[in-house]
């Protein structure tokens, strides 16, 4: 019963056999290798165009380097009020873009009010030099809150970006899990609809380590490599990325993970809600499942043998707590077992 | 034949093991869970004293961030002229330290020689604003020429450091090599002899990414968590990289593994020198073999499938070379094998 | 009619005379002139206690400069929202803190509401580095808005501040205004009641470029002018910003055009409450003052040679505007004079 | 008999009254003025050609800032081993370049020698990110040891620094004392010659405070403004450095200036060289003379109330100290009276 956080579980067995039977041999270093480009065909194909790719160490680092790569002096970057990037990156993208800033735009379900993000970056006009200047848009795909964005909400954010010439950047960290519940392919939920820069993440959906940048247009990337190196951020045996993407794209490994993780929050969902324990906070549209129960059931809960966080209350949410009652998250993943969610479900009868 | 780098092998079949055994299950993300802490005691033994032990992607990663936990404004680091810090790392360093300085030191054999130390320290008297102000020393052990500084050697350097009450840091990318050349115990090549930050490196000598900062006092470390996650490099299934530590330091596999690189070095050497188409640049004393031979005969020897890298010369060199010679440096590791070498020495002699 | 900003007036006539009567012979460069330290040990009288001070070229440097002196990493910075800071310094305080993040926090009238300090605060619990850590508060006084903190608002929220071990600074780019509408001493509207650093404003108040930060424990300084040199902002010919300040302190100068920009504030605002034209947004009580009147009425002054800017609304103000209307900004400062005034209630007649 | 340096003196007399005359009135901040306007038109003529001019605060602040204008991610300067960026600014061109590195160059009399650039530049080819990647080259006009660049000398660098693609910055401290010397026009020294930025000093040349950087093609400075203003150096009441510069131009005030500094040079190097107690170290270009003394002599100077500095010996001279010698620097300035010199000369007999 753990539903602490899809980064609780291990490695996926297909992942964890391509890493070993890459184990031996030679192979240049610094993504040079064979593999290195043979994967970076396959996010080719996956996008349906050519992309720059880049292997980075973790989903903080693809997101502060996206910020990095659209720095500009003074500049600002969008992002909604609970985006990991403001919440939980201790300051990375502000860090390692040299002091961009960002800017909390409100919406809600963790989803970026077009209106709000209008309204916010016209307090930044053009030439301004005391109040700065939009350098670029983040929306995070699914959200922090389990939602996701539609492919016209997408657009229509990626709208407004441009209409000020700054690039729109998606957090995918949970990219796959978004893909298949709307069920498009990457490419209609990315650069089609205007997204210019993605953190593309697979750990989080069944691998050990496996985060990259991805450009949509190469040409944008020509002086990444340098700045890759110089946040520390390209491994020597890059081929051991590479090696866990290529099994992560084999067979539509990525779509099946994020298909029963999100099938798995389907069930855990239903739990909740048959139960006369908790309620749902909202509907759960990916892996993450929010639900209001009182804490001494929350603790009996854990008592029993289950995981998961306390969550702070959004501040866009037509909900309420009462007296006595917390709000908490359920984050399921590849690894869920219908089991676990079966003994959830009785637990929280007994609870 | 395959003596262009230490990262060109893979992984070492224990360590991939290791990681294969810790794929399934469920364990709390970024450094907390059980198999981060036992790693963590298990450093505690190895180097036979508490010290914090922090997980990083690479060892730029390491050294970089070192370079930041010692950070003061107008921070001068003394390293020498062809450090890996000041060579390779693409100015992560500078960047990661936000600006801190690297003072290019010359020495023999690529260690710093302790009077050019001395002399480049005093240029920075205290409280000179203009001149800016020494803030750490850093060795690299071993040497990015295959030479090791011996225990006084790092005594004496660290007594420099002392003096300016600077800690002195150890590039460790290679810590492994040296320690079984020196054959002494971690402890002794290190804080005995007034090492305070050590970048452990466990990636050239079998692992796939494991690289450690090590704080020989733990209380120097207490804000360096948030300097780490701040530069993104904090893994969130960090117990990947304590899979790997864990195998690598069990029944002394890294000694081990050092050993054999080491002892493949010298018989690289010992078919080099026996040559008559080479001549080795200076003794080897861990896994790097440097020698001259003619461009041409390097270019049959690439031919034949042996991979070795052209190396510029070092500024401090007693030796020089000829029209058409090159100096090459050559690399090899744990995954060496006698039969590598052994076809390297007959394509030496066909050349 | 020059009320558009305080930074619009020149220089008293007292300060450039002083300027002048220290343009010959020669002193020592860097701080370190007869001249600068009097003026240093007059810093200290005024503030009736040791401090230690440090000449910048602005407003802004002093203001990254405090924040760069208390940085941590992963460290938050809380300000108002509508803090010069946050609002009107391109970055700056990010940049200059390598990244430091400024999190705003609401209040009326400009001012930082005390449970919303704590309940920001709150967020960014001890050792949590995905969130990262408090590193100071930064109050404005007086305000963006023309208010002003009273000394027990400063003391509730200096008290927030030592909960968590952060220091709090205070923007004082208007000091002199709030000082004297206070009517009390420099050390009890700071040190004494809680306040760790100031940037202590002269520009606005009748000086040409003179601006400081105040550490109010000289210890917490030792390594800061090495910081402010590294920030390129250690004139050479300091002692012509120590001449500025040894007028602007001599026979209470600075106090005098405080009240003089404060009375004519006061005048303004009488005229703008008395006209049928225009109604004062809220009280001023220092040298700004906010009037709500149609644009068209205030494009009639403004072509009647009356300068003064738009403002936006205050996220948390409890009037509003009615269609056709605006908020406007009028500043008033030493060089204001009482037939500015007279002449502008004339033209709000007319207009 | 004050050769301490050129930013001992005070501000010259018509600069001052210039700084007086605009003391009263208003005028639009930050840079907006007509007087600010004005003086840029004033840089256009002088330099013929349509320039961009960003004043600055310091001197430090226009290299440190010229640096961030051409940085780029792993990028480092190439300046001579003894620049001022290198030798004097606390690291603030690293640190306000975000990292930026700083390369030192070998040659003689404090300028870089042709052939060491180009060697040094290949040490960093095109594409490779571990050693990072050129980003400007730095010479300083006249140099820290008061010698000159000729313009071939400057058009040779320059052509080597385009052969890379990077831009060529002017360190212009002290630029006027280099132009009276070479009796060049200001365009034929700077972007005729291949100059693309340019640190223009008034400061040690009879300014209190007046830097600039002026951009020869301007479209490069588009984002410079928020540069600037990101580092807290954009003033607010920048007429007054505008009206320094108005006063420094008019006349050839600032030729004047240079030539009387120059002048006051040749008669302290002749007295110097006439004397049996010192031999000039080399032949003086600008307002620079060093000498070599004994220590002795040097402190009867010093106690007879001379001020001047000891110096660091060079990496590369041709001359050497004897037991008891010292290397010394006399710095002359337009203030510099003929009566100094001769007083000068007399302690020089007498000690």
């Amino acid at each position: 019963m753990f539903f602490a956080s899809d980064n609780w579980a291990g490695a996926h067995p297909l992942i964890a056999q391509s890493l070993v039977s890459y184990a031996g041999g030679y192979a240049s270093a610094y993504g040079t290798s064979d593999l290195d480009r043979r994967v970076e065909e396959t996010f080719n194909r996956v996008f349906e165009r050519e992309v720059a790719v880049f292997f980075v160490a973790t989903g903080t680092a693809a997101n502060s380097l996206a910020l990095a790569a659209t720095s500009r002096p003074g500049g600002i970057c969008f992002a909604h009020a609970e985006a990991h990037m403001l919440e939980d990156e201790c300051g990375a993208p502000e860090f390692l873009s040299s002091g961009g800033r960002l800017r909390p735009v409100q919406g809600s379900h963790g989803k970026i009010d077009a209106q709000e993000l209008s309204r916010e970056m016209a307090r930044f006009p053009a030439g301004n030099v005391h109040s700065g200047q939009p350098m670029a848009v983040s929306v995070t795909q699914s959200t922090e809150t389990g939602s996701i964005y539609s492919l016209s909400e997408i657009e229509a954010i990626a709208q407004i970006a441009r209409s000020r010439a700054v690039p729109l950047h998606m957090d995918g960290a949970r990219f796959a899990n978004a893909l298949v519940a709307l069920d498009c392919s990457p490419a209609e939920m990315t650069w089609k609809r205007g997204v210019d820069l993605l953190s593309f993440g697979g750990t989080k959906n069944g691998c050990w380590c496996a985060e990259a940048l991805v450009f949509f247009d190469p040409e944008k990337a020509r002086e990444f490599g340098f700045m890759r190196k110089r946040a520390a951020q390209l491994f020597s045996k890059t081929r051991f990325v590479a090696a866990q993407f290529e099994s992560y794209f084999a067979d539509d490994l990525w779509l099946e993970n994020a298909k029963t993780a999100n099938r798995m929050a389907k069930h855990l969902a239903t739990a909740l809600h048959g139960s006369n324990s908790a309620r749902l906070a909202w509907k759960p549209q990916a892996n993450e499942v929010f639900a209001v129960m009182s804490t001494a059931k929350a603790q009996a809960l854990q008592a029993a043998g289950a995981r998961f966080y306390d969550w702070k209350e959004p501040d866009q949410w037509d909900g309420s707590l009462s007296a006595g009652e917390g709000l908490f998250r359920f984050v399921t993943s590849y690894a869920t077992q219908e089991d676990d969610v079966t003994r959830f479900a009785e637990a929280l009868q007994r609870a």
